[in-house]
Order: structure tokens, then C-alpha cells, then sequence
């Protein structure tokens, strides 16, 4: 027997109508690639992209037709996100930062018909765009008078014009809420990109898991300024999220320094910030260099990649802000979990605080998640034993788009290559990568926590574990360092280090290389595939 | 084309596993039946809610057969809902208060198999169980040293030998979202009670639209304490929303007076409670007669009639806790909005703020609104023009359990039988009933405002506002009004307060009807239709 309720499906459409109607007022501040500051209102943003759904229409693209953006974060970006998966299209953010041979490559995989970009990118866009034989419409992010003369794209339309010769007059059409909504590649380090390929109904609910008060804890009282990009799983839901909740919106466009970005959080008072690491310590290196404060700022979630506890002390004690760590996955929508402390956190310590907010956190509700061994056995919340990190949930992937790459799933589980322990609270904490962690002597050693202590050394500007063959115990650790300039360091000191750190003894690395630089991906982690190649020569030593 | 997520139901089962592993160690704490507190966690919870579970496969209860509660908020209640529904029947939550003629006539219209009920409750149980020819199985919420002998009622049996019969390892079913999974009659004023029945998809759709942080704001780091009943639309869904954030919950049993209510709340560190204003007037007149303070209460929902403003000062100014402001219907599971404030009130003064938290607020995201003409001409959102409001969304009723009352929709829509205004950020207020408001001269006059008005007098304990058949006004207003105890007032007098209220003057009533007491229903709603047949011969006076 079914429930009496309404059948009213989740559609990304809803939520920018209802950010107009309620929340129409609310302003949306944009850096401009132009340079300069643009400000408008979601009331103003629903128009135009009711605009876009009539030039999508105008184009004759059908239900499901991909669209390309090649487009940092700014007001444009956002009608495209409303105004292409709101009429029913899938909106592809592609990642501007990659290879244009591996662009190329992705555009043709998702035989994107439509290609929006913002000015910055015209000269990848004029090297691929010949190879791009399924893009019937390129459109530059501007108007018509910054469209680029004789810029060797055929029939290149600024989005200006483009969108002024449609109604703001539209009925967004119901489906489905299954319906394919946006499609984003992951940047494996090997094989071909792989797309995640997220519904409305997975878009809705991630919204709604994750403006929740121990998660993102969004209000229509925010002033949110998303430096995650908008081409990296979708600034982390930020767009939704935001209008589900009728936030102010600050978007940094191109200027992520730490300078550019500080300054836009004091004018535009902003209250919680996005970002990854490697963001963050340019804007901490700014604030600190010039001994300024946050004077709006509250809660950053930082995610991407671990949150050094030296960034985490930073910015709860120096500066009174917030960290929410997160860890999350294209494949996920991507948020997994966030770090916020539990009641019975209010009686420790700084430092013991510390300690709990240096870990990934707890499951936002809409996601399950269990460690298993290498057997598959599942292994208890006792915050000791690691094994790989698989989950479920409406917003997680089944499947790759066509099918790339096989089954993900493990009896209906998405394995997330991670390795993990959990806690008897719930608190999940990333040891290492599955292909990343070293197996020493039968024991696992996770290269995370060798690299962690690495870089609490002054002299160490980054590092790199990795595990070497080895005769006896299959594998040992090697760290690879890179110095900071001007410092100096010895193998002996940084072996030293190691001790009084809460490491067993067999889990202290045998050797250190001292390298110029640590090979890096399109998205800034580090490619250990390659270090290993680099490093397989190095004589084992205990 | 449809997305590539995973295909996972939202089901209430996932509430209580969600919270058992991730918040297993939180205490929920009940005042029980029995006079004394009852603590215990989450992981008890979910291990007796699978005992429930298992019990009622023991009994051959078919997925969606009905399983009634007559119970005041406790852990055994709690138990039920998530093994009832999560098993895959319906619970059905009946009101104790109604007339036992009503109580009867709703088993049988549910067709109810088993019945659960508080030993309060055993006089109603006693007065109707030989009319329930469906319920096959009485169940006394208490252990077997206190079931009743020679209660009269057949096979009687005791909650904790029922359920300890019974192991706590139980797989819960998966099945479609839509599957029912609660059922709530309304008590209307006229007519037989219409069943309400939920959802699982609605249900947990309805818990993520109430913790976001406009709306009730709910964190595992909060103590929740629900005084509205679980027999009113499921204590407006906080079972289910604890769950999803993992705090911790406090019940109160049966003891609803002032004293026990605000012993409670200090004992157990309530942050966070919600209650109707009748009870919340109970519990503010204890702690101001006894010069008290809440040391941990921070927020409060108020819902289920219209907060007086004073009670929004006392909380407020005296108290500093935060009042929010909500409205619903049990065909809203219940939400439909909240009135917390937005980044531009600001700069408001205290009373231009409380004049905002005097209205009905904003919609939770999943409810769409509007309000229309006599015509059904939608009218705009200026915050004077009044209308019926009407309702939509994926926790709102498209018909009553076996359509008793005929379809309930206009065009989609579910018409609330409210009359509100809404202004140009969203904000409802609630004028009046459409069967309340009083038409006069073409004109509507809000009963409500009138009513209002009337309280602020010192000298009125209650106040009714009818409209008065009138020859040339077609109605006119005329407010019964019950006098507070040893206090006195004069028709002349009390019409004068009404100048300078903000009314126009053909809005102030034409005369005051003294009367010693007002007509109420279960639930503690004023009866017009019947004050209405009393004063059908009031002479009209202008």
C-alpha cells in the first residue's frame, strides 16, 4: 500500500524557482574574468536562465544533450547550471586545468553539442576546438563587445547575445527526477577520465543533506563564497545548496590568490568559505603576511584533499573560524562527510580538539559507509582497524557514463580506493590511498600520516611516501622530500623526526630522497604512479 | 536519459540504523507513565525497535497493515514508530483526547490490528475495545508487574514481555519510497476525521527539510525535548529528525504542567523544545511565578495555533530564547513554514524585529505556496492581499486514506482552508480561517487580528471573533469574549481598545458578547460553527 503524498519530483528547476520567489532579493556578487565586480539578484539570475533554456530550445537540443562549460565560478556559470539541467539538458563542466588533448578527449566522449567558456580559456578552446566534431555551438562567456575577432572558432557568439534573443518567459518542464542532470569526469592517475553522471533526484537530496546545521549549516543569513570551482564536482553542491537555502553568493572567478580572495571576503562579508588546501595557505600566507583578520568570516569547509592540522590551528585558533574537514568524491556529488564536534566533545582540550577536527568526520545522513579488509570482511568502528572505505546512497554512482571502466559496484557498494578507520562516534579518517597504502611485513603503513609528519618539519616544503620493494617485508617506506628554499635538512634529522611521533618503530620510513620537485596531476595530487617509477631503482635498507 | 546514482529508497528504517551506528551512544531520555525517568540510547532503541519488528512478523502482520498507538512521547512509542513502519506497516498514531465514540470509529476506519496503548489510557481502552472488531492484539506499554488484572480486555498482554519473546537481530525490508508508512486523522471541526497517510519517502523528505538551519536547526550536539504529542502529526516529525542529526531526545511522558516540564528541560539540558502556545503558557507562567531562568534552552518551535506576541516578548526579551515561529497541518507532515530572520533585518530595532517573528515565516524548502482570489486568480505577494492559501509538494497529502472526503486538490494544489498574506521576502502570516473570515461589505476582516487585539486587553482571558449576518454588510464582526477571573471590563471600554490597533474602522467590531466560556474542540481548537449557532440571533447594531 502506498502513502497519500503528493508525486511531486525533485527538480533542479525547483530550486532556482524557489530562490526567486523567496529569496529574490538576495544578491549574487561575481569577480568577472572582465575584471571587475558584477552584482545582481537570484531573482535576476532565474531570468537569465529561463533566457538559456529558450536559446537551448532555439538550438534544438534535446532532452539529455550535453553542454559544456569551460567557465570559473561567476553568475554566468551559474544560470548555465539552472538554465541547462533546469529544461531537461545535462550540464558538463569540464576541467580547464587539464591536458587540451585530454579536454578534447572528453568532449568527444560526451558528444557535448553546445560549448560555453569564459574568455580565459579561448586559446584552449582555439586548440581543440577543431578536434571537437560533435559541438555544433561554441559560445564565449561575454558580450558582444569583448566576442574575440578572428578567432578561428566558426560562428563564435558571445553569451550575451546569445541569451538576449530569448524570452525570460519559461515553464520549466517535469520529468523524472532519475533524469540525468549534470555530468562531471574524474582525473583518474591512469586510464581514461571517467564521468559521473549526477540526476536531479541525487542533486536535490545532496543539497538537502548537506546544508544541514552539523554539515555545511547554510542559511539564507549566509554570505557564501564558493573558491572550490564550479567545474570540480559542481563547487561541492554550492550552487544548489545555496539556492535551496536563498544565501548570498560570492563568486571569486579567476582571482584565487590569496590577496584577490581575502579582499572579496572583507567587501562582500562573506560568512563561509569553500576551498582546498593548496587555496587556503595562499589566503593564510596573505592574512598573516599583512597581520590582517577575517572580520565576517565563520566557518571554511575545506576538502580536496587532507586539511594539515597546521591549517586547521590556524584558522580555529588564530583567526576563530570554523573548519569543517570534509572528504568527498566526484563519484559522491561529492560530499561523503564533514568534521563537527559531538556534545560530548565540549569538555576537551584545544589540542584534544583539535585532534577530532583533524579527522574527516561523520557521514552526512544519505550516506553508509563500512571499512572492509582485504576479504571483504567488514571491520569494526574501533578507530585502529584500516580497511578500504566503500559507501552507498542516492548520491553516490552505480555506474560510469557509457559505461567506462565495468561495474564499479561491490554488491551494490562504491569501493572509494580509500583507506580508512571509524570510530566507536562515527568519526571517519582517511589513512591513505587503497593503491597508495604500504604493506609492510603484513601490516599496513599509511603514507598520509609518514607525509603528515614530514611536512610539521620546518625545513620540508612537501613530501611524498611511497613504498619500495623489499626482500624481506614485501614493501618499505621511502619518503620523498622536497626542501624549502633556503632551509637545510639531513636524512639523519628528518629520520630523527620520525621518533616520538606516535609511530611504531617498523613503521618509520628506512630512507629519505631528497628530490627537486613531487610529480603533480591536473588537479594538484600528487601522482605517485610516477615517483615509484622514478624511485624503483632505490636500494632498500634495513 | 537517466542519471547513473544509486537506486536507494528513502526509507525510515535507514533513520534508525543511521542513528544507531553514528549517534549510537546518545541518551534518550523519557519521564515515563510510570512517574519515574527511563534513559537509555539510540542502540537500545534500534535493537527493541527490531524486537517490535519481529513481534509483529510473529503476529502475521501483512506490509501495510495498520498498528495503532494511545501514547503519551517515550522510548516505547519511539520504538514503534521506527518497528511498525520500518517493518513495513503503517503506524497509526491515535489522538487520546478525542470523544472514545471517535476513537472507535477511527480503529475501525483504519481497520487497526493491533493496538498499543499507555496504562493512562486503559479507561479509553476498556470503553471501546468491544467496538474494535479489527484489533486482534491489545498491547499495555508497560512490563508484566504492572499489567492490569481483570482489565476486561481479551489476551491482554504486556509491551516488554511482547517484544522480549522476540530476538533483536531483524533485517529490515527495502521497498519502494512510496510504500505508506504512518497514519494521522485530522479532527476537523465538522464531518468524520480524514486520515493523513504518510510516506517513507515523504517522511524522511519532511526530516530533511526541518533540521536545515532556517527551519528548526537540529545538531547531534542538541537536546531535543517534543511537548507536542506523537499522536499530533507525529510530534511534527522530531522522532525522524533526531534521528537524522543524532541529538539527544528528551520525553515527557504525560506530565505536561509547568513545573515538570521546566524540571526536565533544566535536568536534561534541553537546547531545544517544541510545543503548542497553551502548553508553553504553562510553562512560562511557572518560571516567571517562581522568577526562573532557562540555563540551557536556546530555541523553541511554536506551532499548532498562532503565538501570541506576548509569549513571543516573554521568550524573546525575558528569556533569550529564540522563538521560531511555524505553521503546518497534519496534510503538511507537518511543515510548511518557520519564521527565523534574514541577513537584512539586522539593523532592525527589537520590536520591528518581533513585529517580523509575529508572522508565520518562510516555507521550508519543499513546500511551494500561493495565495488566491475568491477566483483563483493568484494574488501577489505584497504582504496585504489576502487569500486562500494553497500548498503543494512531496509532504503534502494528494488525497485522505480511502478518499474519504472526496479529492481533496484544486489543479495540484492542496487548498489549506487558511487565509494569509504574504509579503515580498516570503513571509506568511496567517489572517485567518476561509471559514472564519469575516466578509464585510465586499472587504474580508480578519477574525484572528481581532481576536488578537482583544487578548491584549488585561481584563480578556479568551477571545472569539464570528462574523454576524447583516442586512446591508452582508456580515459584520461581533467578538465573544470570556473574562479573565476577577477582573472586569464594559462593552464601551473594550470597543474603544480596538482604536488606534492598526484597524480601519469598519474593521472594529460592532459589539462584545460576554460569554463564560468559549467552545472547544480535542484539540484544543476554538469551535466557531458552534459559538456561530449560538449567537445566530445576535442582533446586528449598525
Amino acid at each position: 500500500m502506498n502513502g497519500l503524498m503528493q508525486d511531486r519530483p525533485l527538480l533542479i528547476s525547483q530550486l532556482i524557482d524557489f530562490a526567486e520567489r523567496h529569496n529574490g532579493g538576495t544578491e549574487i556578487v561575481s569577480r568577472r574574468v572582465e575584471g571587475d565586480i558584477h552584482r545582481y539578484t537570484w531573482a535576476e539570475c532565474a531570468q537569465r536562465a529561463r533566457r538559456v533554456a529558450n536559446a537551448l530550445d532555439a538550438e534544438s537540443l534535446e532532452s539529455g544533450d550535453r553542454v559544456a562549460t569551460l567557465a570559473w565560478n561567476g553568475y554566468r556559470h551559474l544560470e548555465l547550471y539552472y538554465g541547462v539541467s533546469g529544461s531537461g539538458r545535462v550540464l558538463h563542466t569540464l576541467n580547464p586545468r587539464l591536458h587540451p588533448d585530454e579536454v578534447a578527449w572528453i568532449v568527444n566522449h560526451a558528444d557535448d553539442r553546445v560549448l560555453c567558456f569564459d574568455l580565459s580559456f579561448l586559446p584552449l578552446v582555439q586548440a581543440i576546438h577543431s578536434r571537437c566534431d560533435t559541438v555544433e555551438r561554441w559560445v564565449a562567456l561575454c558580450d558582444s563587445s569583448r566576442l574575440p575577432v578572428d578567432s578561428g572558432i566558426p560562428d563564435l557568439i558571445s553569451y550575451e547575445d546569445w541569451i538576449a534573443a530569448h524570452p525570460s518567459r519559461y515553464v520549466w518542464p517535469s520529468f523524472d527526477e532519475n533524469t540525468a542532470s549534470s555530468l562531471c569526469y574524474t582525473s583518474g592517475t591512469t586510464g581514461h577520465p571517467k564521468g559521473a553522471l549526477y540526476s536531479h533526484r541525487s542533486t536535490v537530496l545532496h543539497a538537502y543533506g548537506s546544508v544541514q546545521p552539523d554539515i555545511m549549516g547554510l542559511s539564507a543569513r549566509d554570505a557564501v563564497l564558493p573558491v572550490v570551482p564550479m567545474f570540480h564536482v559542481n563547487a561541492w553542491g554550492i550552487p544548489y545548496s545555496a539556492a535551496m537555502v536563498g544565501c548570498k553568493l560570492v563568486f571569486p572567478g579567476p582571482a584565487l590568490d590569496g590577496k584577490s580572495v581575502y579582499e572579496l571576503m572583507e567587501s562582500e562579508q562573506v560568512t563561509f568559505a569553500a576551498g582546498v588546501p593548496t587555496v587556503w595557505q595562499m589566503l593564510l600566507s596573505h592574512v598573516q603576511s599583512g597581520a590582517h583578520s577575517f572580520s565576517t568570516l565563520k566557518r571554511t569547509v575545506i576538502g580536496g584533499a587532507a586539511c594539515p592540522p597546521a591549517m586547521l590551528r590556524a584558522f580555529e585558533q588564530q583567526h576563530d573560524v570554523r573548519v569543517l574537514h570534509g572528504w568527498g568524491m566526484t563519484e559522491m556529488s561529492p560530499i561523503g562527510t564533514v568534521c563537527s564536534l559531538k556534545k560530548r566533545h565540549d569538555g576537551l582540550s584545544a589540542d584534544e580538539r583539535l585532534r577530532v577536527l583533524e579527522k574527516q568526520g561523520r557521514a552526512v545522513y544519505g550516506v553508509e559507509m563500512k571499512i572492509v579488509a582485504d576479504d571483504g570482511r567488514e571491520l569494526p568502528w574501533d578507530g585502529r582497524s584500516a580497511g578500504e572505505l566503500m559507501v552507498r546512497g542516492p548520491w553516490i554512482v552505480r555506474d560510469y557514463f557509457k559505461s567506462e571502466g565495468g561495474d564499479p559496484l561491490v554488491d551494490g557498494w562504491f569501493p572509494t580506493g580509500d583507506v580508512a578507520t571509524i570510530d566507536a562516534d562515527g568519526y571517519l579518517q582517511i589513512t591513505d590511498r587503497s593503491k597508495d597504502v604500504i604493506k609492510s611485513g603484513g601490516e599496513w603503513i599509511s603514507s598520509i600520516e609518514i607525509e603528515n609528519i614530514a611536512m610539521a618539519h620546518p625545513a620540508v616544503g612537501m613530501a611524498a611516501c611511497i613504498g619500495i620493494k623489499h626482500p624481506k617485508w614485501d614493501e618499505r617506506p621511502v619518503v620523498a622530500v622536497v626542501v624549502r628554499p633556503g632551509a637545510q635538512v639531513t636524512t639523519t634529522e628528518l629520520l630523527d623526526f620520525f621518533r616520538d611521533k606516535q609511530l611504531a618503530k617498523w613503521q618509520i620510513p628506512d630512507d629519505v630522497v631528497f628530490v627537486d620537485t613531487i610529480p603533480l596531476g591536473a588537479t594538484g595530487k600528487m601522482l605517485k604512479t610516477r615517483l615509484r617509477e622514478q624511485l624503483k631503482d632505490h636500494p632498500w635498507t634495513t
